[in-house]
């Protein structure tokens, strides 16, 4: 039977400002048996997709991605914030829900070609989406597909990306 | 045979400051049967100590230690910059090599008892390392190893711990 991860899903209020709820993930992560299962569903669908190469943004996309790669025996490469990646690297800025950042990655990190899944925790705004594929673009990589441990479905970011496919294992309605 | 990992660490000079040489995993992570056998080479030493969950520090320790505890079936742990973390905290702070941070864990996310590795890239002046434990430590876990890609012996982090073993696939000596 599925497992119905949004149960173990910590739902924190006023985090990191009044009025937002946020979707703590760190619970699925400190049982083994959750995260490997969230990571073996997430797989699945990489694998589905024909991943060659799995891309998460700092710092929760590391957790989610990672453990992905591993499985799959794919290579990993991080999306980083500004100034901690040393060789020549790509960059592409993006609007948060609160805030906004730039991420970076190595100019060699993906070959012209390459089909790319990328992970991260949660999809909202998407903003993070929109920079991560567009670093990923500019080094000649393929997005085949975006899959994350959570949708907040009203923010429709989902809708932004016509033709990127994404996948969820929870899906939040309403604020 | 075992693999020399250090033929896959670029080694970046000035970064980010000048007389710093950066030693950077990203091609080991890029390199899908590479990262695989890092993460395997590591999940095998966290297995021979016992390990029962593991911990990683933001942001590089989350690359290195996801993979070593779904490979494991154990949960991981975030140390994570401040602000990151929405629930109950414990804190404690470090210097780096180059500046100083502080680190945080969720009250919550350690058992008494808990038997924990934890899992870094580098360890060089060991701050890091020392706020980890220390955090783990409030909480009432048992620190039984800490696991790196890179050590760098001649800033003898590895004396600051006596009693903690540590294990390191790749060791530099000199600056």
């Amino acid at each position: 039977m599925a497992i119905d991860f949004s149960k173990h899903i910590a739902n924190v209020k006023d985090f990191p400002n009044k009025g937002i709820i946020f979707r703590d993930i760190t619970p699925i992560l400190q049982d083994g048996d959750l995260y490997r299962a969230a990571t073996h569903d997430l797989a699945e669908y990489a694998k589905s997709r024909g991943a060659e190469v799995i891309v998460g943004p700092e710092a929760r996309g590391f957790i989610v991605g990672c453990p992905v790669a591993t499985e799959l025996g794919l290579g990993f490469v991080p999306a980083r914030k500004p100034h901690k990646l040393p060789r020549e690297v790509e960059s592409a800025s993006y609007d948060l829900e609160y805030g906004s950042n730039v991420l970076e990655m190595h100019k060699d990190a993906i070959k012209p070609g390459q089909k790319v899944v990328i992970c991260d925790d949660l999809m909202a705004t998407a903003g993070t989406l929109h920079a991560t594929k567009q670093l990923i673009e500019k080094l000649g990589g393929v997005v085949v597909g975006a899959a994350f441990y959570i949708e907040l479905v009203d923010l429709k970011g989902r809708e932004q990306f016509p033709d990127t496919d994404i996948y969820s294992l929870v899906k939040y309605h309403g604020a």
